[in-house]
């Protein structure tokens, strides 16, 4: 299945209006003010939608930017992805253009870019990932951490570790050596029945399929714990699993020579989450 | 003296063509995935140009982006200057447009985008500066320690933190407590004849006017010290200083309850400055 191309997208809409462009002096560009979203959108609905927005609210206000409102976006979603039955729309909201210079001007207006592009792969549940333990290591910036915000060069750095179609991701631990997540997805680890996740109030993103598995697990009383993690504890995790609301749930079966099946807890989870769509 | 207002601007090439905007699928926008560099460009030629553009090219040699070629970018710059007698022209060099996700397209071909302004204040040199010590500190990350790449929120969170126009910059330590730099300034101490500045192995940006006075303080057997420096080193100093292309060196008069003079050295390192001009 061949990606999007580069020079090729389903359609995007800026401020509202058709267009495949934004100004030079916008300060997503300048400096990453900013944040993001990707959503899966089938046939014009976006999937979490509740969830996806009150996300996006959340990390706008955690960067002092107000969010478009609510229903606006929803006709600009649904609007963007009509032609595509199964869309991925990316969502960015920015501070807007200004003139030169890291002060924020009052008189910032944000600006809202979305890009719908067809789902590159369709196909039903993954049934095991290999990983790669990345060098790259997240530091530690407690003002930005869980935000979803656009100064997202550790990540590339991290996803340019590889380039063998056999890695799916990449596992990414912060400068302490805490394991914090995928280059793309958050981690969770099955140990003894017990659900594991990484804290993530020094660095990385709080997605919204994991606060959906947290809520679930405590929904149906499986034992959680979110806190600090080794590279050690993924070793001698019972299962290992990533997750983000385009992929799903993917288990990992590969990490180096650790090899790992496809886990019950993961294939109960991916049951609650199924469940919890057509609620 | 007005800003240049947002949505205008002198003029801006992307990629060699007259425009004001980018592609929406712009790495820059996405991830910050690029670099710049800010220079004053004085009736039409770069003032510090061998230095700028040997900086812009290890910059993106560490993010392993290829660098536009020397003339063509001096001919742009001037280009893009040529009607503005003293005008600050930004250059932003990106991974450029690709699909979604953080993988490097092997296809990717960067992107350079100059925006031109008059340079807002044309005035002499500054007496002295009164600045504020920021609360936002700087993550540690060595992979991108040094670059002035396109991941600028904590600068941006940090000039959030006044609005008062009597301070003219803010101070930022990094997680650890050491002073490393301005917002968008480099800093230099004085104490008992010696020169202190802070080393940028770990987080901050190395820019052109540090490089410079550094060389400048060996060529004239200056003392000079790059380490590490704790608050209480600014406190204690004899002078202190800020230094960028732009504005050129800033003595520092004021921050908080402490009080300097302009001092001697910050003079003698503007006229070595000056003369460095004119070779």
């Amino acid at each position: 299945v061949r990606q999007h191309g580069p020079d090729t997208l389903g359609t995007a809409l800026v401020n509202g209006i058709e267009g495949d462009a934004v100004s030079v002096l916008d300060r997503g560009l300048a400096y990453g003010d900013g944040v993001f979203r990707t959503l899966r959108v089938l046939d014009g609905r976006p999937f979490l939608w509740s969830r996806q927005y009150a996300k996006l609210a959340a990390d706008c206000a955690a960067l002092k930017l107000s969010v478009p409102a609510r229903p606006l976006l929803e006709r600009e979603v649904s609007h963007i992805a009509a032609h595509i039955p199964d869309a991925i729309v990316k969502i960015i909201v920015t501070r807007g253009a200004a003139a030169r210079g890291y002060a924020i001007p009052r008189a910032a207006k944000p600006h809202r870019i979305l890009i719908s592009a067809p789902l590159a792969h369709r196909r039903g549940p993954v049934s095991g990932v290999e990983v790669l333990l990345c060098e790259t290591r997240l530091a530690l910036q407690p003002r930005l951490a869980g935000i979803k915000h656009l100064n997202r060069l550790e990540n590339v750095l991290a996803r340019s570790e590889w380039r063998e179609p056999a890695i799916a991701e990449g596992l990414l631990r912060d400068i302490e050596g805490n394991v914090i997540s995928g280059t793309m997805s958050n981690l969770f680890l099955v140990r003894g029945g017990r659900l594991l996740t990484p804290e993530l109030t020094r660095c990385g993103v709080a997605g919204v399929q994991r606060a959906r598995i947290i809520e679930l697990a405590r929904r149906h009383k499986m034992p959680l714990q979110i806190g600090r993690l080794g590279i050690e504890d993924v070793y001698a995790a019972d299962e290992v699993f990533l997750v983000n609301s385009v992929i799903g749930l993917w288990p990992v079966i590969k990490l180096g020579r650790k090899k790992w099946k496809a886990g019950e807890t993961a294939a109960e989870i991916r049951q609650w989450l199924k469940q919890d769509e057509r609620d």
